[in-house]
């Protein structure tokens, strides 16, 4: 049970991490750059909880290499509730960041591009797919430690 | 661990069962009743969503209620992983539907108000709350139902 890939501290893990990262980052530099995000709710929003969850997934990302490349930590169940906690919290604040932020752009495409032009439109909905992704990243985290969580 | 408050076939699941129920049939109400509600494709994604939690929801109220009148049936650990899995999932699909509902809406009062009259507009808002509501209750029962599952 100890060698369960995807949990803190194997390489899969660290993989899952670095993703959930490099999606944050796409996500946070697509809404971001050169755009008045700031104009919608759900954009700040969205920009707020790409803010909570790269710092998140960059520490954890540490962590397992940490422990991929010098030496395994013991992993005590109190740590691991933390992480499955936080996986599990970030993964639901994104998602409704992703569900927000895509509907918003639906509607503004859809009410004849005179909010966002084609250029700015598909940016956001870029950013959304790229939210989504590190959704599912998240939660394949959190479900993966949830499962070693009993058997410790 | 029997008798765990909020597990398939004890009366806190019943009521937490059926809190789901009557919260989306508020919710479905509010969204359908009177309004042209299939010109947003994130209020179709409410509707379409309520239509698949209220049958779930009241088809587990009524095994609960079996369960807590007449006699307890014996859990089985597949059938709880159905539970699980299906709760699982209707809460990640609910909690969707209520984000993409609540910021269409606040777009729509955001852009002055001629999407949608005021007292249209609070209706909208009333659905997207139940939906939050409804999605709480059954991350709620998820849980406990999980909490449940490596004891069996």
């Amino acid at each position: 049970m100890d060698e369960l890939p995807g949990t803190l501290g194997t390489s899969a893990s660290l993989s899952l991490r670095l993703g959930q990262a490099i999606f944050c980052i796409a996500s946070l530099l697509f809404m971001c750059l050169d755009v008045q995000f700031y104009s919608y709710t759900a954009f700040c929003f969205l920009v707020t909880i790409m803010g909570l969850m790269i710092p998140w997934s960059l520490t954890l990302a540490l962590v397992d290499a940490y422990s991929v490349f010098v030496k395994r930590p013991s992993r005590q169940p109190g740590i691991m509730s933390i992480v499955v906690v936080g996986d599990w919290v970030l993964s639901f604040l994104s998602l409704a960041a992703a569900c927000s932020t895509a509907s918003v752009t639906e509607l503004l495409i859809a009410s004849g591009g005179s909010f966002c032009g084609t250029k700015l439109c598909s940016r956001y909905q870029l950013s959304a797919a790229m939210t989504f992704l590190s959704w599912f990243l998240s939660i394949a985290s959190s479900l993966f430690n949830l499962w070693l969580l009993p058997s410790l």
